[in-house]
């Protein structure tokens, strides 16, 4: 599919996803302005009509809206009807993302301040707190769409559980920055919970407002199941060799920030005990600097990590792509649905 | 009303909603076993048999679920059928408590550590998050309970509004100590919603899933908005004079915390501008001492805050009174929910 052709369709599911949820930012009666600023401000919203580009960029990609819609298209015909969902799962990530950037004090989010940086942690907590409240709202408004209201309450407690193995898996990642020992195995049960959920509650609930064919939604949800893993794993190699292949600037981030990430925890599975040894003294200190940095990356190279890594999200793609084909759609929407499933694992940024 | 008929009658919806409480947690297949130790801890899950007076204690009065099985009992003869909505609302006010205490630098809640004292800010953050999702899930069993799709969905909005009605109070809350020009009406503004909101709630949920008569689920609603509100301000008078007249203590800690609470409000807008310059130069300070306590007590006494402060509380309260009237109904639990109402106000600790 030429990349036209896929703006073509997507764009417009996108920008209908943005006015579902500023519909509903509208109807709210403001009590906290500044709750209704901060809300603006993660969004784009707060941006004039003049920066549109800028606001779409600010907006963010907006990956599992956009899936769940493409769900519903290729399903039942219209992704219209699930457009409060998709609002409700997007402004449920985001959510996330305002209390993570707590956690991990990241200073910036789609190059604004993050919202913590600017009003403070307190503020950031509550308007998280609000947005996810929100959401909950959102949902809600199926019922406007004609969706039935058992299936209203279906798909509330699909994203209900997908938010909650989320904060399961951000409890596991930061249990596991203070342990030596974790293993590949369960990094990827944390990634499955922490970051494969919502993807996974995108598909489903876009095919479980779309049909009653049980076999179908369980095939979109296994589909998006092992499509987050393999985008999370391929994610954490592009942290480490992504942008010095592509780009030709140094070592990245996730080594330099000590991120125990997959190829890394790899490497403290497979190195022989003397590599080993120095991964643990190097992980032990308080920061990388470049030599260490290339040391880490000489053992990552000794003992296969890239390859190990790929051979993964290929592994979970594939996975991915044969629940796809189980769910026996084949159409326009569906194409789409294949060609985001590669583009999110074939990207090399 | 007797004390004794009141526990007999109250005790065992209090344990019915515990139980509730247990079983959706006992449901769920912990990802993250951290994630359940301490939402164990913060409802008193984790002490033994033996020490169930304890876990009581811990557990909380749980006076907004009681409220919402109050109130389906008084008006649909059972109060069974939405203990699933109580279990959400007692989940969702906990994770409001367990987010508080952070934002708050609160060390102990219900004699136990805090949550985020023990576990680290990041973590409380999580299984603030993690325990709002679960109310989310709570609240579909109703479904369970025989409640038709339509009302589950009316009941889970409003949950959902009164939650994020909860952040805004919050947000202005915080706003609010940074500001000198804060009026008694703001106050009452912010307090509505930061505290009155779960308790609305509480009331309407328990009328609109026993009845679909309109007024009586508005009165009931009317009633749970005026008292939310008589009982914090009655809080706010015990808080200044409430353990100084009951026990004999010295000046109580909402004036050495420099609390803005309502009859400090009423102070700075009643005072003359001697004393309002005093107000403003004392609550300019880091920390107020016992001098310092005692001139703003005089301050109080002089533009006879309690007063007003009490003059406030009873008039909620008889509109709340007014608005139980209304409903029409009369029976046992209803008597109950008065009993419930004049102790919240009455009370003098």
């Amino acid at each position: 599919m030429a990349p036209s052709a896929y703006d073509a369709i997507t764009a417009p599911i996108v920008a209908a996803i943005d006015a579902e949820m500023r519909a509903i930012r509208a109807e709210q009666q403001p009590v906290a302005p500044l709750l209704w600023a901060i809300v603006d401000h993660q969004f784009g919203w707060d941006l004039p009509a003049e920066a549109a580009d800028e606001a779409r960029r600010v907006g963010g990609k907006k990956i599992r809206p956009l899936l769940m819609a493409l769900v519903a298209q290729a399903v039942g015909g219209d992704y219209r009807p699930a457009l409060p969902a998709a609002a409700a799962l997007e402004m449920l990530h985001n959510f996330t993302l305002i209390h993570d950037d707590v956690m991990d004090r990241s200073v910036e989010r789609r190059h604004r301040p993050a919202v913590w940086m600017r009003w403070g942690t307190a503020q950031a907590i509550n308007v998280g707190d609000g947005l996810y409240a929100l959401s909950n709202i959102a949902i809600t408004r199926l019922l406007r769409s004609g969706v039935p209201a058992h299936k209203v309450v279906r798909a509330a407690e699909a994203l209900s559980q997908a938010c909650l193995w989320t904060c399961e898996g951000q409890v596991l990642d930061i249990e596991f920055e203070a342990r030596e020992d974790v293993t590949p195995g369960e990094y990827l049960t944390m990634i499955a919970h922490k970051s494969g959920t919502l993807i996974e509650a995108a598909a489903r609930i876009g095919a479980l407002l779309s049909t009653d064919d049980e076999a179908v939604i369980a095939a979109y949800t296994e589909f998006a199941r092992s499509l987050g893993v393999a985008f999370q794993v391929r994610d954490d190699a592009l942290g480490i060799w992504g942008q010095e292949t592509l780009t030709g600037k140094s070592a990245t981030n996730d080594l330099r920030d000590k991120k125990k990430s997959y190829p890394v925890l790899v490497a403290f599975a497979r190195a022989a005990p003397h590599d080993r040894a120095t991964l643990r003294a190097l992980y032990a200190r308080e920061a990388l600097d470049d030599a260490a940095i290339a040391a880490v990356l000489d053992i990552l190279a000794r003992v296969d990590a890239a390859d190990e890594t790929d051979r993964v999200a290929q592994t979970h793609y594939e996975r991915a792509l044969a629940a796809l084909d189980r769910t026996g759609i084949r159409n326009e929407a569906q194409d789409i649905i294949h060609h985001l499933a590669q583009f999110l694992i074939r990207r090399t940024y």
